[in-house]
């Protein structure tokens, strides 16, 4: 038996398997209706798949997504850049600005600490966040890694790290985020509550 | 608050949400992961929806997917043709060819008729099809379309419209298909039973 699809659109349906949470069947249901949409969408997605990843860079400071140099946080005066938060990915740093209760600044790890994936402090460029923190101008650090056994290790971390800076103040997201859990996942209340009842550390 | 993402990627999240079963938040996993993908990977991707779209068109005969006028079912002479399979999609065709268990020929009708969203004869082109038939080299016809009221009916309506050809055998696939589902979900072996044990209308 010939296979029910061309190899073009068998390739694409391959290239969809690899993106999170599509499987096969999920793959051929995009293709599908990808070849029901007219051309000019089509077209348009594709152009928009190929310059987002053209013109999406991550932010010299603070490791955030960003279509310039310095993202649209880094760069705004308005925000309170004495209070950092700590976060391991840009999709983290999307969830606590939709709460919309942290007007603070950010810095993304791009990661957790893993010793089972090789990945350390090095790899998480840790020496740079120091330099910045260094600097003087931060008051205060607000560890919001993921309440997972990664996320906690990479906080403590942190914390022994920031000792040093002894006027520094550094606490950790409160508890009140399920243990176990990834913060991309978790309710805008729950997320704004563990904000509000970050204890020192 | 301004948003998170850039007005690209907000662009391009929205475009992943039209597709079937993907919401925000799967459509955001999806854009940062094409984002964490290397440039070559992402370009690879765009152009093949691009060429997929541009390349696939519907056969001139039965109206399966395909990368020429006439699809390689139809352009095959080990296949039958004197047995027609209809079904309403090409993703029907490939569910039934993964069964190995048909040698016969399709007609996708692209639809099922649906009084309420308008889809008569006239919008499944019928009169193609039974020109088609009309032809003179079919003597079996199987109803495939889907087991639930919108595939029932319209199998039904192609029996009574197939019933001037006296000489044609019509056929619906027996009911081991579980009642209100879709064909694309269910079993070959189930499907390879269904067709096995199909009755005369």
């Amino acid at each position: 038996m010939a296979h029910p699809y061309s190899e073009r659109l068998q390739k694409l349906m391959k290239s969809f398997t690899k993106f999170p949470g599509i499987g096969p069947k999920s793959a051929e249901r995009i293709v599908l209706h990808l070849l029901k949409q007219d051309r000019a969408q089509v077209e348009e997605l594709a152009r928009l798949i190929s310059e987002s990843k053209a013109n999406t860079f991550f932010c010299e400071r603070c490791n955030n997504l960003s279509e310039k140099k310095m993202c649209h946080i880094c760069d705004d005066s308005n925000r309170d850049h004495t209070i950092l938060c700590i976060v391991e990915e840009p999709k983290d740093v999307a969830s606590l600005e939709r709460t919309g209760s942290f007007n603070g600044v950010y810095h993304v790890l791009l990661g957790a600490l893993s010793p089972l994936e090789g990945i350390g402090p090095r790899e998480l460029r840790l020496e740079r966040l120091v330099k910045r923190i260094g600097a003087g101008q931060i008051k205060e650090v607000i560890l919001a890694t993921n309440p997972n056994a990664e996320g906690d290790a990479t906080a403590m971390y942190l914390a022994e790290l920031l000792k040093p800076f002894g006027r520094i103040k550094v606490t950790r997201i409160a508890r009140g985020v399920p243990i176990g859990s990834n913060i991309e996942y978790i309710d805008q209340a729950t997320l704004q509550r563990a904000l509000e009842g970050r204890t020192a550390v």
